[in-house]
């Protein structure tokens, strides 16, 4: 099983502090707005849906404790709680749509009593987990027919559970696989230039129990080229009508080695990482970061001061090296720019 | 102008300490052969052909101070020298290679005055980085023929200047470029686990002026599939009969990419790399080398305990991806099999 990255249980939510991994296992108990403020701030949850989840149960713990039957008291109280949370993480997409499906709700329901909304809010949280937990069940439960027993599998950066409430996207078929008893084998990217790779993936593999051997991003093609990888599956950050996906960067190597030596290469993502709006992987704007993540990345500076760096956070798989697209609603094969139409409009 | 590894001016041995890089630029000189023998072992010079160099000055100043007429003890003392500069770095061949040759000297002169023999022995020593400078320059002007102006290359690891005795083999076409006026700009794959690409190559390239763009491995195909590179030059660590070439980790990988996008990639060694008893690159070992440099590379560990490591610190590139080995006596073209065979007889 993996790990939960935010759960309610017992009137308490608890999370797992990802800034003390991958050598501490701890979970705190996030006890007002202002600890879960923090925490999102501090990275101690972290990835789009994960933080989306944490935003609402931000605002929950916001209002909580207010006993007073006062309605206007109270929505002074949950519109505060609301817009503090929205400062923990400003650029995060999914922190901001979680908020104003909270404000939805509550605005839905404005006639209810002080009591009711809180019970409401509570509940919309909840909420979100399960939905997040329920897509991800179905993409493991659709990837993991493409797992047989004895696969050696390899996967680049973090799609993982702690990404999302808990199974993730990309790891999902694996967590799956080993549910079912198929004996597996991951190899794991390291990542760089920030190493989610070997600092959050490899340990939700071993933590679920999967072997699972980690190796510079520069190994891979070798890997893959003396026949140790059967099955390669990634995660997605955004995914064109077209079909081309941007994700982590180092993908686009990945999946052209793997091409070059028959590995077949697979997107994990909930149908709502594809952006109909968006034509082709050309129409995706790529982020770039900062120099110290690349010259003095563990801390120590490992790079002449005055060397220019590009260090662009995503790179862009064109759809002809993608052998499908795992999601909640079933693997998606080419050509994609009928079959993924066909499957948003179903 | 790149910057000397080791020279001998004035009477004196010097040498850059590239344990200081790349923060410091530090010369210091080598008064004696224990002094050598330290920096050997704690890789303030390093790279095969350096390290062969460097071996033969530490045998000299090993009898530079033997001011006696007597022969018997002044072999004695020379022997000593041989034997334990030998044990400084006891897996680099070419240590080895340079001993032997001093030997073969003295042996074939062992009638020689102890003057005459000491001058010989000096004499061959500043004679090897004549010659590693006669290679690589010659191997710099038949590489230069490939960059136009305007061009951006990219490398991988350190085939530059401080593996050799100054002009390295991937850079001395770069560097050749510069001297002659071409504006050029170089990217440097980072080069996990070891950092060599930052750490050597990055500074060797701005200190000769040339601007210079660090990423990070996994950066590089996305860096090719936008059109930003022109060219990729590397070095190698052993060449088959029939092109396959062994070169650090990641070299696969980058010739895969460069060849998806129509990048011309091409190897740049001296001829003595390629090795005709090997007959493809099947038959080439790969050395694996510990976990530590994956999981904790930098003084902080990023990976969990348990987790599994593969660390293979070469790649195996076959020649169908390589368009050209740039060596000494040319630019050797396929079919590898007829005119690697035809070069090595000529």
């Amino acid at each position: 099983m993996p790990v939960p990255t935010i759960s309610y249980e017992r009137g308490e939510v608890r999370i797992i502090d990802q800034t003390k991994l991958p050598l501490t296992r701890e979970f705190i108990t996030v006890n007002t707005e202002e600890e879960m403020w923090e925490a999102i701030k501090e990275l101690k949850i972290r990835g789009a849906p994960a933080i989306g989840i944490a935003a609402a149960f931000g605002v929950y713990l916001g209002i909580r404790d207010f006993n007073d039957h006062d309605k206007e008291g109270f929505m002074q109280s949950f519109n505060k709680a609301c817009a503090h949370i929205s400062t923990s993480r400003p650029t995060a997409v999914n922190l901001f749509w979680a908020i104003d499906r909270i404000r939805g709700l509550v605005e839905k329901n404005r006639d209810l009593s002080v009591e009711k909304l809180k019970e409401r809010i509570l509940h919309e949280a909840v909420q979100m987990i399960e939905e997040d937990n329920r897509i991800c069940r179905a993409i493991g439960e659709h990837g993991v027919r493409l797992i047989r027993n004895g696969y050696s599998l390899l996967t680049h950066c973090n799609a993982g559970g702690l990404a999302t409430a808990m199974y993730g996207t990309a790891l999902s078929p694996m967590f799956r696989a080993k549910e079912k008893g198929l004996r597996i084998h991951v190899y794991v990217d390291e990542t760089r230039p920030l190493l989610q790779g070997s600092r959050i993936t490899a340990w939700e593999l071993l933590e679920a129990g999967i072997p699972t051997t980690l190796i510079t991003d520069n190994m891979a093609a070798f890997t893959m080229s003396q026949g140790k990888v059967n099955l390669v599956i990634v995660g997605a950050d955004r995914i064109a009508a077209n079909g081309d996906t941007a994700n982590k960067i180092g993908t686009l190597g990945v999946a052209i080695s793997a091409r070059e030596f028959g590995v077949p290469f697979f997107i994990a993502a909930p149908l709502s990482t594809i952006d109909m709006r968006t034509p082709t992987g050309a129409d995706i704007p790529i982020e770039e970061r900062g120099r110290d993540e690349v010259i003095c990345g563990f801390g120590r500076q490992t790079a002449p001061d005055n060397v220019r760096v590009y260090n662009p956070a995503f790179d862009i798989t064109p759809s002809q090296y993608i052998r499908g697209i795992i999601t909640e609603k079933g693997i998606i094969s080419p050509p994609y720019d009928k079959n993924i139409a066909y499957v948003m409009k179903s």
